[in-house]
């Protein structure tokens, strides 16, 4: 059988599985769409009555208490988006113009653009293919060939640029190998700040994403896996870098009765308080939104492991991912199915897409520093985000009696 | 009498006269407040219902049309807040870094930001005392000064950077001697960029502020005539200019069925879905709301007449101000109770502030290069905003036949 039959063999076998899942015209599947199964509405409607629906009001401050509380840091600033978020934390931990961030280009573009606002050059490196998160020894073999160490600041001997971070990033919600990573960053005398943008709830053995870091970013966009509209959040646990991301999202106002004194160039970032109002009655949603993704996890492990050449991506062990977006792995030989698929399934109604176009592809991020990037290249030419929202786990599994096992 | 008499005199008079307003012992009187008294709830149980919260929706769109048709332009982009706004505005006129920005030094902070942002460097120019905004003649005598025009590139010959806009800044509602800018502008090629963050529903003779300039920004924050939350919008006539600001909004992402390509360094700037409800419903209201308004100011202007030493601020003529914030000016010879004033106000519960520190006395903008600046230095040292919500004009006028003369 030559291997353009196997391909389309393969289609075929996906989208009749698919078919049985969905049925056979479903109108159509999101990739990932919110669920409002708690309080929003209660909270939104009080907030209004408050009277309080722009950068102050309780709200925002219950939202940063129990984002800080389930993300086991202690202190969160909430913002209005991931990106923003990103940005300040790399602010705080000292990454300024014509620095450079260690991140993957297996990620979404706002990754990068966050380092770019800052004036800092995105420098990529390669991604581990069992978490699809940096790869730690690609990390160390990279920073050992181009790092000269002074004093404590690493400066990349090729461009003569000190290097401010590494920024991991916990891909569809899978947790990197914090341990390892981490390893390397002290080797080198860099701090890590966590790109935690699809990972609330994750846990990298017993601690939260978002935490594991000097400072994490999460983000509340519509597509994860809870939303305030839009948001985002600064995670620490130095207070000194809490009042900085603070006081650089609230336009560096300094406290007066009524000056207006302002005493750096700062941003106009607070996350509004009707935000706020919506990403608390979510977050109180949080963790039965994990277990049921978590089950639609399992269900889809289930559903097509029969199918030769496809894999469905597993959580590595020991930690627990919150399975933001499930990923369909094609096997190398069958690499070419990828966009097929894609089309059958989308013009089926089933939303699917690949994995982010590597970032060093894209036009203005192509001359910026990389290591070598196989694992990227090859895993973005193989992948398929499938299908992903937790309320998917009722309409797909009836429920059992063996519903704790998930 | 001598002047700490005079001054203490008329300290005791205002206080009397707010006494005679609000009350003796009024719990707090906000210096602006929203009003949800339209369909804010509906729209936003409507907007929580349809899942579509975030970046994507239909009342993003219905916001944007509506906002355009107020502003009597053709395109808008709504965005996170005003800075953004700006920023953007100022982006898609091809400002850039090391450029130099003709600005009020008398203006929010975020003027100079949204500059900054993009490397330019603001550069202070002084107001004209009829309305609060840059000085047509002050402007032409400092360009004439200052500036080498090489095809139609005006240069700053003391920095040798590029002038690349004018943004003049309508404040406080009160729209800028706009023709007579033009006229300075035209003249030396340079684009104006409006700063209409406060001028929302302000007329300069027919025209909408915000649809004066190339390209024009408005601000939904919390203290503005109506408010998204937090929020924003790009206002212009040139679809180029309005589909770069939408792309740039949107992190430059190009259509594509599934693919992520992204074209160049850009912005998670959207408005979410949640936040253009409640703007919509506002919307709605803002006619309404500039009459109350509008009847406040004529109320101040009646309950302070009387008094020596003190003028209410007025529009000037020809325009429509929406009368955003109510200022109170001193005369200079009593200016030093400017501030036993403010203490004597806040004290008492009613909310009320004195101008924004000029920007070119902040700490990160000293530095800046700026023309003189006399207005600006003095309408500082005398000026009061206060109390200018709305909802004031009900509490404070009781309804008459006579309402329709606002």
């Amino acid at each position: 059988m030559s291997l353009a039959n196997s391909n389309q063999e393969l289609v075929l076998e996906v989208a009749d599985r698919f078919r049985s899942v969905f049925g056979s015209t479903p109108d159509s599947v999101a990739l990932h769409e919110p669920d409002f199964d708690g309080r929003e509405a209660e909270l939104l409607i009080d907030c209004l009555n408050s009277g309080y629906v722009s950068s102050v009001g309780r709200y925002v401050t219950e939202f940063e208490t129990e984002l800080a509380r389930v993300c086991g840091v202690k202190y969160a600033v909430a913002v209005v988006n991931g990106t923003a978020a990103l940005e300040l934390a790399l602010h705080v931990a000292n990454v300024g113009a014509d620095s450079e961030v260690l991140m993957p280009s297996f990620t979404f573009v706002a990754t990068a653009n966050a380092a770019r606002h800052l004036g800092a050059i995105p420098h990529f490196v390669d991604i581990d293919p069992d978490n699809m998160g940096l790869n730690p020894d690609a990390l160390r073999g990279h920073l050992e060939s181009i790092v000269d160490s002074k004093r404590g600041v690493a400066l990349n001997r090729r461009s003569g640029r000190r290097i401010a971070a590494i920024v991991p990033m916990h891909t569809f919600g899978h947790p990197v190998d914090f341990d390892r990573l981490q390893a390397v960053a002290e080797e080198f005398d860099i701090p890590i700040i966590e790109d935690a943008a699809e990972s609330l709830g994750s846990k990298y053995f017993e601690k939260p994403c978002g935490s594991l870091g000097m400072v994490g970013a999460v983000s509340f966009n519509g597509n994860k896996i809870i939303t305030t509209g839009g948001g985002g959040a600064v995670l620490t646990n130095q207070e000194s870098l809490a009042q900085k991301a603070k006081h650089l999202s609230t336009t560096a106002k300094l406290p007066h009765r009524w000056e207006f004194i302002h005493d750096q160039v700062a941003y106009n970032y607070r996350m509004p308080n009707l935000n706020a109002a919506l990403g608390l009655a979510q977050l109180e949603r949080l963790e039965h939104r994990i277990r049921e993704k978590r089950a639609l996890a399992t269900f889809y492990l289930d559903t097509f492991k029969s199918i030769d050449g496809i894999t469905i991506f597993k959580e590595a062990k020991g930690v627990r991912s919150n399975y933001w977006l499930n990923a369909m792995i094609l096997d190398q030989e069958v690499a070419n199915a990828r966009d097929p698929i894609l089309t059958m399934l989308n013009d089926s109604g089933i939303l699917a897409r690949p994995s982010w176009k590597p970032l060093h592809t894209l036009a203005m991020y192509r001359e910026c520093p990389r290591a070598e990037l196989p694992v990227t290249n090859d895993l973005h030419s193989r992948l398929i985000n499938i299908p992903s929202s937790a309320s998917l786990r009722a309409k797909l599994i009836p429920r059992t009696e063996n519903d704790r096992r998930y």
